[in-house]
């Protein structure tokens, strides 16, 4: 199901400056139950971007309305067309009478909030249309020995460049993440299998003392000195939501304080304990970080990442123990 | 009149990966009689972007086909509402009969060859459909007095991020220009009218001892020494088509040696000459550079953009002698 600007369509004008620049903001929201999870932080994260770029947003509860008609419609077509062929969703419970709970599952909100058509080739018109785009999308499958046994990662060649004007937000300027996602598919004729794909910052120097900010779709957090540290985000990369969440939660539930630093590459190699952390996939333990063809780190402390799993991924139906 | 995926329409699927994550590519061509001017030059730089990102380009011969049938069809189109209406276009002779002569004028063809739809979020799919989208747009109206007298430049607060695998090519990912061409916008208040920025590259350095890499829509050159010069673009810029234009032809038709190299801004206050060109706008002279508040450049020399222009803007029909 798509909501395009109000109306029920997948198709959106060529002229869009989304389309044209790259021009606009997005989301990616996990929808548990039928409710949207953490609105508040990618409201907030939006509401950034929105000021960076100068692009006027929706009005929050005239677009909340929008999202969650769009939730409760798909949700209704869906036990409909259930109904009709008898089928069980995944994580839904059939009943008696062959339908299944509405809201019952898991879906992923992608919304887009782009700077919409007009103005002069790069420049934006003084009063802006903003394009407004609501997808909802299957829940994606994801192994569940990725939480019990934890991810492999690696280090990916393409570097993230230092942009502070643009760093932190969820713009639509993605081609670094497009390419080194494909690295990571690359990489897997190499037998292993990665599962992320780490980034270090663009610099001169080689890896190992190049700056590590995040994964492809995620961000990296580790346990040095007893200290829970995540990368400073602010010359590249995107301040997660659940990023956001974890720095919340570490010290009021867990008591650990969080460091916010810019750190080098070879500094994972003294760490205990390392996980990603995402929107949809909550807390990711990493089993192994691969830097090159020789050298490879692992991990097999899980204590932190159990303590917040127990918290955070329960609320997204995740796995909550590793081993 | 737009042309997407061979269909006569305006909209395109909300899923494309261009809109999603400026995962494409564009031209921005000059149609001169109808005809395409630098065509070989354009489809190379096309060629060297879809190398980079992986896209899988469209043969260039049905790509030829498809433009010249939408050019064909829009000067029809246009000579017979024009026939309707009798009003003249510009550049545009009315025949005793009503008619203007078909083609007789300049156009933009915008094309932008995305990657299309499918994948896995980041990651994109084996098989690839990109999307060829062909729009017509009017030649945009340019003060003569540009040419002239040359243009106000003004250096932009906003920096291009380094990134070598992305400099050069001319994808979808433009925040970096639409922040700076606002930058001029505004900077419009402060009553000097500047007609284009000035780009460096970012670095912790001040903006004097910077590297100046080329203008928001054009390239750089200038005159330094008896050299004409232009800013390598290894780590961020675009390669302009004029821009290899004028390397081609300098140093043939105006025995004219031209240096490509990485420059600090504050070598701009030693040139002689200052120049921008862009595949439209061709050759277009400097006036002055303003720095900041207390400090501009002025420039009065236009001996070799006199002599490129007598050549290269005469082809686009722009005033060939600036004062």
């Amino acid at each position: 199901m798509t909501l395009v600007n109000g109306h029920q369509q997948h198709t959106i004008d060529v002229l869009d400056r989304g389309l044209a620049y790259g021009d606009g903001l997005f989301e990616t929201i996990a929808v548990i139950d039928g409710l949207l999870h953490h609105w508040g932080l990618h409201w907030q994260r939006l509401q950034n971007g929105s000021g960076r770029l100068m692009i006027e947003l929706p009005d929050e509860d005239d677009l909340l309305d929008q999202i969650n008609s769009e939730i409760k419609l798909t949700a209704l077509q869906e036990n409909n067309a259930e109904r009709a062929n008898g089928t069980v969703r995944d994580n839904g419970t059939v009943r008696d009478n062959g339908t299944v709970p509405v809201n019952s599952t898991r879906q992923i909100l992608k919304l887009i909030i782009s700077r919409g058509s007009g103005g002069r080739g790069y420049l934006f018109p003084t009063v802006q249309h903003p394009s407004v785009i609501i997808m909802l999308h299957p829940w994606p499958e994801r192994e569940a020995t990725d939480y019990e046994k934890g991810i492999h990662a690696v280090v990916c060649q393409t570097r993230l460049a230092n942009q502070p004007a643009l760093a932190g937000i969820k713009h639509l300027n993605r081609l670094e993440q497009v390419l080194a996602r494909n690295e990571l598919h690359s990489a897997n004729e190499y037998q292993q299998d990665y599962q992320e794909g780490l980034m270090l910052s663009y610099s001169a120097s080689k890896p190992l003392d190049s700056l590590v900010i995040e994964g492809i779709s995620s961000n990296l957090f580790f346990v040095l000195n007893g200290l829970l540290c995540t990368p400073k985000i602010d010359n590249c990369g995107v301040l997660g939501t659940m990023r956001e969440a974890v720095i919340s939660l570490a010290p009021t539930s867990l008591t650990l304080k969080v460091q916010e630093g810019h750190y080098a590459l070879q500094q994972l190699s003294r760490a205990t304990e390392v996980f990603f952390t995402n929107s949809i996939y909550a807390i990711l333990p990493v089993a192994s970080i691969t830097v090159n063809d020789s050298l490879q780190w692992c991990y097999t402390e899980r204590t932190i990442s159990n303590q917040l799993s127990a918290i955070i991924n329960k609320k997204l139906k995740h796995p909550t123990q590793f081993n």
